[in-house]
């Protein structure tokens, strides 16, 4: 095998195609332990995962949960709007699989994904909030992904709890209540918040992890191929280092002062 | 500042959100060097990214490195199918920003993305090869994410090339007249290769760097908090453990049988 030089080289032994099959069910098999057993691995009763959709949120929030989430077996994921139209979200236009109205009464996980603008919009929009509130009695998880967190906080979810969110928002989630920690992804009580945008992968394998154990989640990860390697160590602001970070904050700010004023606004 | 101990720290030093703003040029004469001007970071003509799009296609394939690309200045993005009607992706509804006859005159990147059975499909049906094959003549980078290589297999875009896949269709490439290589992306000529899904965002980074250079790359990572940290290094074979890759690779097994079987009848 030619090693091709510019590449960046992260595994040197990739599977040969073997010819053998394998049943799906002998498959789940792979992944019983103790904790978790073939009726939690594949439930009788389908489990539902709820994800508010809305204009202006960055796709990558939900399209990354999604990707992990969508590998568990008999697991509806919905996508629910206002509406059944379509959502210009950043640089996507995505069809809702329904509107508030098809919200089922037992959810296993609810997701808010996040964004700038878009956000900023729905966190003043008393429908969505209203939503938001709803589902979150109904689920078992209460989570959100980047900016999502705030809109947690609008409807009141994130008082006295722990959570993280985008980096450049960190200072917002005070006025809702929260502790801001700096983490990948922070889990307090049955709410679990992740930081912008990427985390939300990383957040959904600890997720399925809590959900049917360590050993489908390793599985999930190996399905996605999710063996990061960014050309830089640029996805934090130390990482990026100062110019970058300082500019950036700078180019939100405006967005997050008036994030904050939402917030000086929630009951 | 709480630490919560079940959350996985990466940074300790939040920003606190400034109160100073900075214009968007301002800000993006941040990333001007000596090799890439503001003229090159902010062309004055459009850039256009033209994804293919298809039904069963895996939607974080297209999605992470639209979350990308996207940041880069007056770049039109363009999610282009057979039809203007939406597709179901893996898990979620689409919309096309237009069909194959809305193809640009010239492209800067053309992205393929992947899938199983959908990718199947689509590496049969001579429309979308032909599509493959006259876009990739307009395009100053072909690229391909997960099994969407196999796409530019069938289209005869490998030939002779060094390139990557997901690491369950690596044993594919050859038929093409491919060297696989296992890595997280590979880039030969003006193709660039990214393995399975999740390496979509690695190799958009390395992408946006030959674009508009390292800095204003780093900020793009930035942007979307890329800053992996999976909560298992499960994301290779060799990671996940021989039995979950081997069951993998078996369940996978008749799929990559047949998308062999399409590289046998490539004249």
């Amino acid at each position: 095998m030619t090693i091709d030089e510019t590449a960046h080289i992260v595994h040197d032994s990739p599977m040969e195609i073997t010819t053998e099959t394998i049943t799906t069910e002998e498959y789940l098999n792979l992944f019983v332990t103790e904790k978790f057993s073939m009726t939690d691995i594949a439930p009788a009763e389908t489990r539902h995962v709820v994800m508010l959709v809305y204009p202006g949120m960055f796709a990558l929030d939900m399209v990354g949960p999604l990707a992990v989430l969508q590998g568990l077996v008999n697991t509806k994921v919905h996508q629910l709007w206002k509406s059944a139209d379509s959502i210009n979200c950043t640089g996507l236009t995505i069809v809702p699989t329904g509107t508030f109205d098809n919200l089922p009464e037992k959810i296993e996980v609810l997701l808010i994904p996040g964004g700038s603008k878009g956000t900023l919009e729905a966190m003043r929009d008393p429908d969505i909030v209203a939503f938001v509130q709803t589902a979150a009695t109904r689920a078992k998880y209460v989570t959100s992904v980047c900016t999502g967190s705030l809109l947690l906080g609008v409807a009141g979810l994130l008082e006295g709890k722990r959570a993280t969110t985008h980096w450049s928002a960190m200072d917002v989630l005070p006025k809702f209540g929260a502790t801001p920690v700096a983490a990948r992804y922070v889990e307090d009580g049955n709410v679990m918040t992740a930081a912008g945008v990427s985390a939300g992968i990383d957040f959904a394998l600890a997720l399925a992890t809590k959900m049917v154990g360590e050993p489908y989640a390793r599985g999930l990860q190996l399905d996605i191929e999710y063996d990061p390697a960014p050309p830089f160590n640029a996805g934090s602001p130390a990482g990026a280092g100062a110019a970058i970070a300082d500019g950036m904050a700078r180019l939100y700010a405006p967005l997050m002062a008036e994030m904050s004023q939402v917030a000086m606004h929630v009951d």
